[in-house]
């Protein structure tokens, strides 16, 4: 049986103000079913047995761990001293199941997806685990792009590998940074790309050697950590050890340098919720275009999203705007200008405004 | 001594969502200094004994009329039946003065205007009330522009009266309706217009006299009402006969009609208060056009205006807009936009959402 890993430890500032410091997107309930952490252990729980459940996330975000996935073992939620980037966070998920679980498979997720066909996804990774085992090698899963999307990374397939029954994985040729609209446009015609989904699958001895490889800093943090595991000392090695490891991506600092890289296709939907926009693919828009979750009168506007956790937004004549509101704070900003969220938290944080954060 | 009618009977919709159905623009502190109608009965008793203040307003005011104004003695609260126009309104403070203070001067002061220079409209309202006693005519204060404002209707002034010390009065030549910006712009380089302030001052006998010769019908309902005052039946016939009273302004109705009306130019400042923009000039703008009232972070945002009541509007490249939040409601709207808010109200109404008009 293989073992899944959560990456549960991103601040989610895109989606400030609804997701916050103390909340952040990972624990919020976007669709009304549940929070995305929960949506995506219950995934898991499809596949694997809540034992084989990890989840990596920040000292300050145990407690709503705990309680967003009460059936989850205490001891599987492992905590990052500080917050590194997802090499780090899959080296120390990894040499952690190397302890409980020798040889095991690991399948790592992010905690921020949506995906609607959950049968179709467990499918998906069992086949890749599969593919994985045969191989040796590293498996992404990859989306078939199904408009020309800016946001997302590409892998471009190369070889095909047959998995039987007419399906096939491929190996990846190369991975390809967020497109424009041209490019985008171009790979969703030409074909033989995929969505970069960041879902990993890899036996733990093959990822492990790869840091051996291509992050051997990283790896001799790692070995350290590993043989504190299961000992008094793990936390204080951990806390020695880990916020001085190198902080970069698991795609730039590993995947991209292996030779043996393998993507399975998945046909399920997929959105990585990394913008409002994605609000329009998740709740679909009424007849101008507007996405409206709560309590919204709009009069003669167009195109924008509202969502509003109870109290009225009255809008008259908008368009292309994404109006928040939460408890405490109104957020209101032209679709195409969200990305500056990050400087407003800036300035938040400068002004020591903390409890907006 | 002269009597004041304070008019406190308006609806204030153009103001929704921080004027409510419940609290209309005339109970609001809009400057922290108090409700817009203690603000006017403060300036109204620098002039005349609390006795001689009247306010005119509706059913559903008359307890937040008390709370606002303590001082006011209980019977001096004129309450119609139900809000028709000025003209009625007037005419109604008309009777009840002629019983109270018979032949007294009456100045007309609409409850929801904001003035600074307190003292010099003291004396132009004394100046005003001594011409209208002269002249037997009607007086109507003029306020000298400062720019060219279409929101404003227009006094022509005609032939001097001279007032001495150099001051001057004039004969109203025509009344001139909301003019568009050309025109305004005209106006202020030609000289001899001033904005109609809807400041009145007459003496009671003079405008009922003009009710008899140009709104004969108001008249008579006026007539059946006046011998009411001081009588059991009072209430009664008010509700009988106001409500049938033709609904029409007092500048329309009399004001347009009689050859007898003079202007006094009025040289302090004065607003009317009659749309969003109003609060640039009361409250000023920041480097970039901003009214930032409350809790308001706004990046890379220009002359928009904010009026918050203690979260936070959080906003980002923001252009012309006005963001309005109160308890239970956040309007946002571009500033050229905001008359529709009629059209928005009306919705709430007939989807029966009275909790939030």
């Amino acid at each position: 049986m293989e073992s899944i890993v959560i990456m549960a430890g991103g601040r989610g500032e895109r989606f400030w103000p609804k997701s916050r410091a103390g909340k952040p997107k990972q624990f919020t309930d976007l669709t009304g079913k549940g929070s995305m952490l929960f949506l995506t252990y219950q995934r898991a729980a499809k596949m694997v047995d809540p034992d084989r459940i990890f989840v990596v996330t920040g000292q300050d975000y145990r407690d709503i761990t705990r309680q967003n996935l009460p059936d989850l073992p205490e001891q599987n939620i492992i905590v990052e001293p500080e917050g590194r980037n997802t090499a780090p966070c899959i080296g120390l998920a990894a040499v952690i199941l190397e302890h409980r679980f020798p040889g095991v498979t690991m399948v790592v997720v992010p905690a921020d997806h949506l995906i609607k066909e959950e049968d179709l996804f467990v499918n998906t990774l069992k086949t890749a685990a599969e593919l994985a085992g045969k191989t040796g090698g590293l498996v992404t899963l990859g989306i078939r792009p199904t408009r020309p999307e800016t946001g997302y990374g590409y892998l471009r397939t190369g070889e095909e590998v047959p998995l039987g029954q007419g399906k096939a994985a491929y190996k990846v040729s190369s991975f390809v940074e967020k497109p424009d609209l041209q490019k985008a446009e171009q790979f969703l015609s030409e074909g033989g790309y995929l969505w970069n989904a960041g879902i990993f699958i890899w036996q733990v001895p093959v990822i492990l050697n790869a840091f051996k490889n291509h992050l051997p800093d990283i790896y001799e943090g790692l070995l350290k950590i590993g043989a504190s595991v299961g000992t008094p000392e793990n936390m204080q090695v951990l806390a020695d050890v880990y916020p001085s490891l190198q902080n970069i991506s698991v795609d730039f600092g590993i995947m991209e340098k292996v030779d043996q890289v393998y993507t399975v296709p998945g046909e399920f939907s997929w959105d990585d919720v990394g913008s409002w926009r994605a609000l329009e693919r998740v709740f679909g828009t009424d007849i101008n275009g507007n996405v409206l979750l709560g309590n919204v009168q709009a009069l003669d506007s167009t195109n924008c999203i509202f969502d509003t956790c109870g109290r009225m937004v009255a809008a008259i004549g908008l368009e292309d705007l994404v109006v928040v509101e939460t408890e405490d704070i109104t957020f209101i900003c032209p679709k195409d200008k969200t990305d500056r969220v990050r400087e407003l938290i800036a300035s938040l944080r400068s002004q020591k405004m903390e409890k907006y954060l």
